[in-house]
């Protein structure tokens, strides 16, 4: 259950030759109306990548038809002839599917600086199959969902039923990724008929809090890009808090499996600062933490390091006393007026590690989402284009 | 040749207990004057060492007789106790040496969390031993550079001679190495009789461009401590600039030293910024690339990933167009304009890469000093403390 899992959707995937593997590389969803409202985020990197940069202008108008990904190249400082690729991906695709090339939305992932005249033939060569093969089953928007993996090991698809109309998505990302969104490519679809500002308010309150939250590796991308179409197929109106409130869910559960799948990760890191004067200082002190090779290597052995959460926490501009935090790790209250409290021998490690800190500066909380640093993550990304 | 270096200087080192494995974790340094003229810099971290309150407050009317360093235990969020040990630390030694005790500084190195009763009894147990042993040989000065290492693998020190005064100097320090200084202590002698103002202006300027742009892994500590005292024994005055220029050589030579010797590390990297419109500019730009644990990991894999370098570039707020960045690895043009240029395949490693970045904004530059992420790193950070 994936992106054409809402009516009015349908998708595909392909092997084009992108990819050395020979593994799926090419993937299109289209929005078959009756609406064409669409909501996009993108990276914030100031160098971004062509597709980026062509997808930020087509959906500025708030209306899209289709968007084409590629895994195997990221098309990023590729120069002039890599943004006339991804124009002409979006004039053939269009042609092919009988809209407005600017309602064709673009997105690329892979190496960066991979975009030559190879890559520009395969695509555009690969269009009439992938158009020939679309179509609103599972199977189809399976076949999406695992034509845009890169070194995930799994695809990620979302799908939910909500009275009277359903969302769904599909994502990819599994290192690079950090706030300002991540080597990331997320589709959501929804048949929900809202207005396109209701769909624009929804998707970026949604992503504030599910995609942006999750730093794996502090590094953030050239080709971050999540957009969210909606067809108003289900003629169902929720309500913007209905709306919102499903697509973070959705966000959400996409953001656990990029988590998850994270680059090399032995453990899945949740760091909760709470007591925080405000949503930002919590986010800011979580994040700190969570970007520590130090905290990530003490992780990755198993070593309940408070004293590397400490120091991080000092290293922000959060509102917080030095002398009055407190650190748990697994539930064990290891730190408590920035001096030792329980013995840290008694934390208990698994996958899944979750730290709290209280600042006893005010209400607010924030967790952000982390990986440890190991080896396979060293091996993983030393030997990437290699 | 060390902290001794300069005429009016004792020093001495010994084992008192602190490290499991019985190496040297007290050190000394006196200023036998004639005057008694001192400069400091210390952590910008909020959350700080006992030791680093104490020197904060005793160095304050720039004037201090003697530092006392242990190795073998932070003193960091250790509480109250943790602070009165400083204090008694700084008392015990005062008596000894017939000197005021806010004349005394402390500084500390290890584990954060450790600064109990057992770490109090050795110091305070071990002082009039220290005391006794202390003597202006270089075997004196070395024994102090020796017992404030930690995973250090070897003493870092610097003796300069200029034309009639001399400075010298003793580092530690391998890991939590980052802008605000390090996991780094550094005591720097000189027999330059100055001002103590002149002394504070050289000694900030000179670690402005030394170790606050060393950057090995981006945690700052909370210990950092750089110290400068003036024995005035020479009777000689150079100029301000002449001593600038002394005392930031000297402190060149200690960040190599340390640079080289980070832990784990594979390759030592200098990232130079030039083309850029600031010098602040051209600092932000390196200091980001050498925090990217997707570019550290590449050079790891002697993989020269341009793309890596340019998307940290776009993470800053410098001044530059996106697509007019030029990226040279040891040499080799690979990126031009921010497209590909030379093949990546021609770059040529060793144990030193150097990365030069061309911004085209301006006239300014800056290099950052950093280390590859390798296997080492990551074993030796997640078995520190176990």
């Amino acid at each position: 259950m994936t992106v054409t899992h809402p009516q009015g959707f349908s998708a595909a995937g392909l092997t084009v030759g992108l990819k050395p593997s020979g593994k799926p590389d090419l993937a299109l969803v289209v929005n078959d109306g009756p609406a064409d409202a669409v909501a996009a985020v993108y990276t914030s990197n100031r160098c971004k990548a062509n597709p980026v940069l062509w997808s930020e202008q087509a959906s500025a108008d708030g209306r899209a038809r289709a968007v084409v990904l590629n895994s195997g190249g990221a098309n990023c400082y590729t120069g002039e002839f890599g943004f006339q690729t991804t124009h002409l991906t979006a004039e053939r695709a269009a042609a092919l599917l009988g809209v407005s090339p600017v309602d064709v939305l673009v997105c690329s992932t892979g190496l960066i600086g991979v975009g030559g005249q190879d890559f520009r033939d395969r695509i555009v060569e690969g269009l009439p199959g992938l158009v020939e093969a679309a179509g609103a089953e599972d199977a189809h928007g399976r076949s999406a969902a695992e034509a845009i993996m890169t070194t995930d090991t799994v695809a990620k698809t979302v799908a939910l039923q909500r009275g009277g109309y359903r969302v769904g998505g599909m994502a990819k990302g599994a290192g690079m990724l950090a706030p300002g969104l991540a080597t990331m490519l997320v589709v959501l679809t929804t048949d929900a008929a809202v207005d396109q500002e209701v769909l624009d308010r929804a998707l970026r309150a949604a992503t504030s809090v599910s995609f942006d939250r999750l730093d794996t590796d502090g590094c953030m991308s050239t080709n971050d890009t999540v957009i969210l179409m909606s067809s108003g197929a289900s003629g169902t109106s929720p309500s913007e808090a209905e709306l919102t409130e499903a697509i973070t869910q959705a966000c959400l559960d996409l953001t656990g499996q990029l988590h998850v799948d994270a680059e090399g990760a032995h453990h899945d890191i949740a760091i909760t600062t709470r007591g925080a004067a405000t949503v930002a200082d919590a986010v800011t002190v979580s994040r700190a933490v969570g970007r520590s090779n130090l905290f990530k290597a003490a992780i990755f052995g198993e070593d309940p390091n408070w004293g590397r959460v400490v120091a991080q926490v000092g290293v922000t501009d959060a509102e917080f006393e030095p002398t009055a935090i407190d650190v748990a790790i697994n539930g064990v209250q290891v730190c408590t007026g920035s001096t030792p409290d329980a013995d840290p021998e008694q934390v208990v490690f698994s996958r899944r590690v979750d730290v709290v800190i209280d600042l006893h500066a005010g209400e607010e909380s924030a967790t952000v989402w982390t990986s440890d640093l190991t080896h396979d993550y060293v091996e993983e990304n030393s030997a990437y284009s290699t």
